[in-house]
């Protein structure tokens, strides 16, 4: 860590980007929307500051900040300025300002042994559109131009239209995927938006990886009947299905030490009086272990049938959404954590839950790794979104250290420390 | 049973009906409109055949048929001509037309030895304004006119106007509480609604009595949580409280004897990404024993206690809904099991889960029974609700034993048979 990092400065930053682009709910930064492209021409002129980058925005829509360096090998940092409606004053766009105070102190020492670069991610969120990485899978390649092209936000308007309204056509944005030719490490910092560093009293953590998710609705059929006139044994309560499944799918996940959540059950008819003739469910597992989410989703298949029989029901699966786990680059972990003990003296090694660019980064093949930062109340997507400043202080300083000790790396000097 | 009595002709009228007041979606005799009235005039039509039959209708709107025996205590036979909307062809108006063939009967063999009396019982299914039993609950004083006037049906039409139209002044339907002055014996006939003399193989049995219900809105609060960063141990998932409640409450049900339904959940947020927040379940109780109701619901509150402290959630009840059970009169009991005995042969006693007109009269302090014909597939409320037509006839026939075995039983001769 050098002198003239400056981690206060990102802090009033993040209040100033608040004070322009959110309002009483929380910040509006929503990917194709005005507030969104305020939220980057702020940064642009930010960045316009620091001598010797150069500005660029790719046909994905994502902004490329670049400092050349000694090697063509490029270290990326990345995040994102969009947010959801009514969103918290730091997720995605902490990571784009701390990258932007480390270029400030990078660009600042001349020129750097590697080629430094900022990204700012476009559409992270998918907010509007209901499909999130946007700017990152297109980048990868994974994004596929007709299905996303064709979604449709509430009001109708078409993803293609919306994207096009800012100069990014989808049908080439693919094109995009150069930008990571010469990448050899990426990194992003990012809060936790989970309780875990919160509990054990940490400010920061090397994430291991995304978990992979499995994404299912399951729907139990029984026969409605009369809640006074039918006796107990001569009732197919398709709730019964949903209730000793929802048991199960818990214990399954403590056992492979994954997470599995039921978010949403409906009951048909569901009147007071009538035993549930069908009782629909969402499931929702993750793991960062390939081979574990599998069990995990096959317990569960097989939970589901013997409940079914159980209680003379059927039972039906319908797939609604999966991805892989990625996990992250061993190497670029163990700088992480020496990174974090070097400024807080203590780190905690823990996987995402959520989903961020850097999955997209991983499936692209570049090494890749991220910082969480604690989350206050494990609370994000939300206006009551915090982390202490001293905390976000420190994640600048673990980032701007890791910057150092990644470029080392990828010029294969063992780095200091 | 005499040779005058003529099931046959019970079915013939109740198919005559169907196709007066019916169509494609089933029974169109909703209380307090114009196709009720029809069905209600057709009644009156076919009862004024029977010669020395005295019509009336009472302040409540309920139409009385009588026929003046030697003794001024009345033997009561009752049902009612409403349906609900799209309903059976034999639910209410069964009653009422096995109880004009005895009717038939009786008045056939000249002057009886006590009055008898039948009674189609206005707005027994409250199908437009949600509260059933309107005429027999005003017979019984349980009816309260502020409260029930001021219900009103989806078009925001107040009941107190609604049957105003068809001559009824809510606030004086109490006054047909004299009806019952005299009254020594009521009886019911009515399909069971329910699968168990079907699965028996029986076609009729006597009722028990009508189950006293416990109807409350259960809410379980946790926290929500985002279903990716959030560790199991970390959760306070609202859900866990409906799910293992539901199952308790089923063994509660089943280790009493009675009947306990989760017919409804509602989850909050409801989203597939989000462990629960507040999940919201009705429950409905019912048992023929109060005591045993009472300890029914004290135990699925003491279970929700618990499970919302092994959740680390909290619980809150409200109630619907309740009323107490009404056990029919056992010398009554015995004598209904006689006449089906009498008539097939075999027989079985078994309770009601769904309120009947009966239970207001019971209630009323009339000596009271009911006896349950066979239903296909458990089913009513329903244009498939059916019964066979031999199990018709034998229930028409059984009523007609009954009302012969009451009668000396009014008038404290020991009966036949």
């Amino acid at each position: 860590m050098t002198t003239t990092l400056n981690p206060k400065r990102t802090v009033a930053e993040l209040k100033e980007l608040r004070a322009l682009t959110g309002d009483a709910n929380g910040a509006q930064r929503v990917a194709w929307t005005d507030t969104w492209a305020e939220g980057r021409a702020w940064l642009k002129a930010k960045v316009a500051e620091i001598p010797g980058v150069v500005q660029e925005k790719d046909e994905a829509g994502n902004l490329w900040f670049t400092l050349k360096g000694k090697s063509r090998k490029e270290l990326l940092i990345g995040g994102h300025m969009d947010s959801v409606p009514n969103g918290g004053w730091l997720d995605g766009c902490l990571n784009v300002l701390a990258g932007v105070e480390v270029l400030r102190r990078i660009a600042a020492e001349g020129t750097p042994p590697v080629t430094v670069r900022l990204v700012d991610w476009a559409d992270e969120e998918g907010a509007r559109f209901g499909r999130s990485l946007f700017g990152s899978s297109s980048v990868s390649g994974a994004m596929d131009p007709d299905e996303v092209g064709a979604l449709k936000d509430r009001n109708g308007t078409l993803l293609r239209d919306a994207v096009a309204a800012h100069g990014v056509n989808v049908k080439t944005a693919k094109k995009a995927g150069r930008q990571i030719k010469n990448a050899a490490a990426y990194l992003e910092l990012h809060i936790e938006q989970g309780p875990v560093l919160e509990r054990l009293g940490l400010p920061l953590g090397p994430v291991l990886g995304t978990f992979g998710v499995e994404r299912h609705q399951i729907t139990f059929t029984g026969q409605a009947a009369h809640s006074g006139s039918t006796p107990m044994d001569a009732r197919k309560d398709a709730l019964g299905g949903v209730s000793k499944l929802h048991l199960a799918i818990r214990e399954i996940a403590v056992k492979h030490g994954g997470v599995c959540t039921v978010g949403r059950v409906v009951t048909e008819p569901g009147i007071v009086t009538s035993v549930v003739a069908e009782a629909t469910m969402t499931l929702d597992q993750r793991h960062l272990s390939a081979a574990k989410l599998a069990k995990m989703y096959a317990e569960a298949r097989k939970a589901s049938e013997r409940i079914a029989r159980e209680e003379k029901i059927a039972v039906a699966w319908k797939k609604i959404w999966a991805i892989q786990p990625f996990p992250f680059h061993s190497e670029l972990i163990k700088l992480a954590d020496a990174s974090i003990k070097e400024i807080c003296g203590v780190s905690h090694k823990l996987p995402s839950g959520p989903l961020h660019d850097s999955a997209e980064v991983c499936r692209a093949g570049v090494p890749t790794v991220m910082l969480f930062v604690q989350s206050l109340y494990g609370i994000s997507h939300n206006k009551i979104e915090d982390t202490k400043e001293e905390h976000i202080e420190m994640s600048v300083a673990a980032l701007d250290a890791l910057a150092t000790k990644t470029m080392a790396w990828i010029l294969g000097v063992k780095p200091r420390g």
